[in-house]
């Protein structure tokens, strides 16, 4: 079930670097596409940069509205990943958009009014930093998180629980050509004594 | 068994979202820090951000020498990983390093001559590209690399091969307090139809 997750632990939702959906909206047009580069750049407050090139339809939207989700796909959203993650939704032929085309269901973001990914782990919700040198020559854009949530039956009292029984739950990492790696193996390290 | 990787294949060694140890040195000093959060922001040339705080001794190495080296750990060193992520290298007050005081075999970087640690599945060595505001604000480097190199028991022709016969090669990602996803799962996603 979708929980609030607190703000000073949103950047805790990607520290494992995890492939995301990149969703956006302005001015009734929306699109999806998915980013295998972002990472969190602070706790707190919780800032977070992401790739997005800038000849993509995403970052139109994105720059025109100041705003952007990301949404953390699971193993069963793993084709459409690659299918977002492989197309742009740019002046598409049919005059839809790509949720339309691929039946993806939405709800709204709390804070931003975004369209966030049904069947996802995770959802962020983040106001663009303007940082047009780093979006220029790195694509890099930092956002701050101001929504965060995420399934409760594996992000529990702010921590990622990946175990057997919530494995259809668990992030997609990706490692190109729509292969994914599923962190389902856990281990533990500890403070070794000197 | 340690092989180079093409330059215009190094991005994909962090495609993934792994966590880093950051290997410095400078003028007879060095040390190691791990990282969760680093991403490639370009495949050609590649070129990877990596936030490292300015406050640590890591930071001023990689600033005082313009160089530093990413290593990816392995479950085995899931206990170091965690370790030299919680301490600092500055200062020691034995008057070693992190390396001497545990035990970290390392090898030579072959095109800048960093410390590689030894036992991970891949290496990169990169330059430091200078972006003082991003470090600033954000504590993001860009670095360039320059050298990459993998295990080709895990790595091969420019893939990352997970598979259970390697499973002892397979990175790590920071869930947080020394707990580490291993992505040893795979799933394949496939462009649907529209």
């Amino acid at each position: 079930m979708r929980q609030t997750v607190a703000l000073h632990h949103a950047s805790r939702l990607v520290n494992h670097g995890p492939t995301v959906l990149v969703t956006t909206e302005h001015d009734g047009r929306r699109n999806v596409m998915a980013a295998a580069w972002s990472m969190p750049v602070e706790f707190t407050p919780p800032r977070i940069a992401v790739v997005v090139d800038k000849k993509t339809f995403t970052s139109e939207l994105l720059q025109a509205s100041g705003r952007f989700a990301l949404n953390l796909p699971v193993p069963a959203l793993a084709d459409l990943t690659y299918r977002v993650g492989s197309e742009s939704g740019r002046d598409l032929d049919d005059g839809t958009d790509k949720f339309a085309r691929h039946g993806i269901a939405t709800f709204t973001g709390p804070a931003l009014g975004l369209p966030l990914v049904e069947g996802c782990c995770a959802w962020l919700e983040l106001r663009r930093i303007a940082e047009p040198h780093s979006e220029q020559a790195y694509d890099t854009v930092f956002g701050e998180v101001v929504s965060a949530q995420a399934d409760d039956r594996v992000f529990v009292q702010g921590h990622w629980s990946f175990r057997d029984d919530n494995a259809a739950w668990h992030t997609l990492h990706h490692f190109g050509g729509g292969v994914f790696g599923v962190p389902s193996r856990v281990v533990q390290g500890h403070l070794l004594a000197r």
